[in-house]
């Protein structure tokens, strides 16, 4: 067994101006450490032939993968294929299976005609395996040099996810003695980074060398991962729930969850095993808590429905909230929050509900109601839970702190059978 | 005037693994850019000493300017700090106005007892100037080697963002004679991008060696982006200008705007404008159309609320439809959307309304209604638009598509006037 190590490249200057966020490389990162591959660096370049040619030179370099996205598409500023042609010394020649893929997209899928443009596509360095691309047009190429494998793939996510999960990591196993790496994952929440590491310090510190362990804090909540790598997978695992559970013991009293899954995730599938189910009614998350629960697959079982109550006006003729509440103490209030989660429960009649209305910022503060305060209430048939909260981050920020500590209150209600 | 250049580190295991996705540094090149600073390229390393070793000798001697995120926390992963000391060759000392700011923020802000490790966030190497953090108990720093600033923050995305607006980006115009970068952007809808490509081919072939056109497609759209470097703004203003007016009117067909701004925000400055409302209901996207629109500061001027139908028993009750409809042609149906955004318009009294119903995915497919399809209705007052979609892609594209189709079909209703 030998650490195989692994780069990442992603090309365009959209990733250097800042107008796109880089999703890929996370997500390749997580396959290939799944795959007992260790991600070494990422990189990310302009569409600039300097740049690329001298990020290949250092890549390639110090790792056994170096995997590309970006720079493949139809468009003048795409130059990555060329590049790689003239970098691996090859000529640029017609692939005509690609060249079938792509006109039958464009006759049976796109319906539409199709321009010179769209048959470049099939144009590939005659020094390359075509990895094909069955969700698009740009075919993936795999090169290989000094006993590096390189392969480049579009930018387009789900072109990119396609070709790793078909054409890549079904490979790795075959290409490389890579050991393995197992994680380990549990969640937080109501407790911060540093009074956590002082309580779990005892653990940390008797850490053998090859397990590490790393704070991931987010939004109220903090992750834990424990990550091991080596030959003997049954003892790794072993060896790596030991401290596992030790962590747990220290943590139990914030913990969230001992898999690697999301808060809202946790909800559901604690309501999903309980056959119950969920409604909310928003004021100033505006929806979010809704799309969070309904993100996920499945969620249709628990998730009845969501009154999205941003005018007050809609309090009022949709949640019953009294006017004169709404005159005298405001939307955001301890009564308005309980108005609201007890009518939508009723309206929507689930198990659950959670009610929220606050002031997101930068604009909405009063002299008594400053940015960031938020009123949340959650409810079951039996009883409501009502409780004051004060973020003080921008709007972005204060929406998803009170969309998790809703449904942190509802998780607690939910556990402790209220 | 001379080009100045960037580079982004990035420090922590986190984004090697991929659990967390990197938004800090799509947000730094931003800023930079914006001042006049050309990012050159951005790299993640992990908690690993000679990987940012490394990213530092090669960063450095590329850079102007090198930005450093990451492993400034309290915990034992976090190893920057140390590291960082050793490279410039400095001492650890206490830094005294920093151990007062972080004490105030405990028996202030946090009203919890201070620890060991939280003092230890007081401690920089004696070679920087400390940047002070308001936000945070870990303070920027700023040191210098062989002409080039290299600056290292917190990875704590707020806490980064407010050292960057407060004592880094300001002094950009004192530390560097940058010249001018002018960037445009304007955002299509309904033409793929090699379609566009064609269609304003000859303005792309036209532009002369110091403005760049890019191409950015994204859930259906593409925006283009026209950037243009030199030192006479206002010159360089008046050609850009001339350039985006051309592809302007070669892409009127499908423009949905010439400013920096997204499809919702289009929709909110339509409304805001003409003092009019909006209202959705929303059953497959489950609160995201409404999430999108509330994001932003401001949308409750036009934004009245949203009923989220995710079960069918809820579209009945609140929005109306009738059971007969949801059991003959179902939930996704023409029949069942167009009732939907009638009832959920009226029910609002607002001045428009969207409704969507579809199959998400994976599951829920039928032999008639296959993964994908999904029926968008916009109504006004005077009239309803109905329409079929068909998506080919997994569940978080398929919502994300289904959101801005609806978001552009409101979109041409509202610029139409019906």
């Amino acid at each position: 067994m030998e650490k195989k190590f692994a780069g990442i490249i992603t090309i365009g200057d959209e990733l250097l101006i800042g107008q796109v966020i880089d999703t890929n490389s996370s997500w390749m990162a997580q396959q290939l450490n799944q795959a007992g591959i260790l991600v070494n660096s990422r990189m990310a370049v302009g569409d600039n032939r300097e740049a690329i040619w001298k990020a290949l030179d250092s890549m390639i370099e110090e790792n056994d993968l170096v995997l590309i996205t970006g720079g493949l598409g139809p468009t003048a500023d795409d130059i990555t294929k060329p590049l790689l042609c003239d970098y691996f010394g090859g000529k640029m020649t017609m692939h005509q299976e690609t060249l079938d893929h792509v006109t039958n997209i464009f006759e049976h899928i796109l319906k539409r005609p199709m321009i010179e443009r769209n048959t470049l596509q099939a144009m590939v360095p005659d020094v390359c395996t075509v990895l094909k691309n069955e969700k698009g047009t740009a075919p993936g190429m795999l090169f290989e040099k000094n006993n590096t494998r390189i392969i480049a793939m579009p930018g387009v996510p789900h072109e990119m996810k396609w070709i790793m999960l078909n054409h890549v990591l079904p490979n790795i196993p075959e290409w490389y003695n890579t050991g393995y790496i197992v994680h380990k994952t549990l969640l937080t929440a109501g407790i911060g980074e540093s009074f956590l590491a002082e309580k779990i310090k005892d653990i940390e510190e008797s850490l053998p060398e090859y397990i590490k362990l790393a704070y991931l804090p987010n939004y109220g909540m903090v992750r834990l991962r424990l990550s091991a790598w080596g030959s003997d997978k049954i003892a790794l695992e072993k060896d790596l729930d030991n401290y596992f559970n030790q962590l747990k013991t220290k943590a139990s009293l914030y913990l969230v969850t001992d898999q690697d899954e999301t808060m809202e995730q946790v909800i559901g599938r604690l309501l999903t095993s309980r056959n119950q189910t969920l409604a909310t009614a928003e004021s100033c998350t505006g929806g979010y808590i809704a799309h969070l629960l309904s993100k996920h697959a499945g969620s249709s079982v628990f998730f009845k429905g969501s009154i999205v109550a941003y005018a007050n006006i809609i309090k009022e003729e949709l949640l019953d909230v009294p006017h004169e509440t709404l005159i005298t103490v405001g939307a955001v209030s301890k009564e308005t929050v309980t108005q609201m989660v007890q009518e939508v429960r009723v309206k929507m009649n689930s198990d659950y509900a959670i009610a929220v209305s606050g002031i997101m910022g930068p604009g909405g503060a009063t002299a008594e109601k400053p940015v960031g305060m938020v009123w949340i209430a959650v409810a079951s048939k039996a009883s409501t839970v009502v409780k004051e909260f004060h973020f003080r981050f921008d709007r972005e920020r204060n929406i998803g702190l009170t969309a998790i500590n809703a449904l942190n209150l509802l998780r607690q209600m939910i556990v402790d059978n209220r």
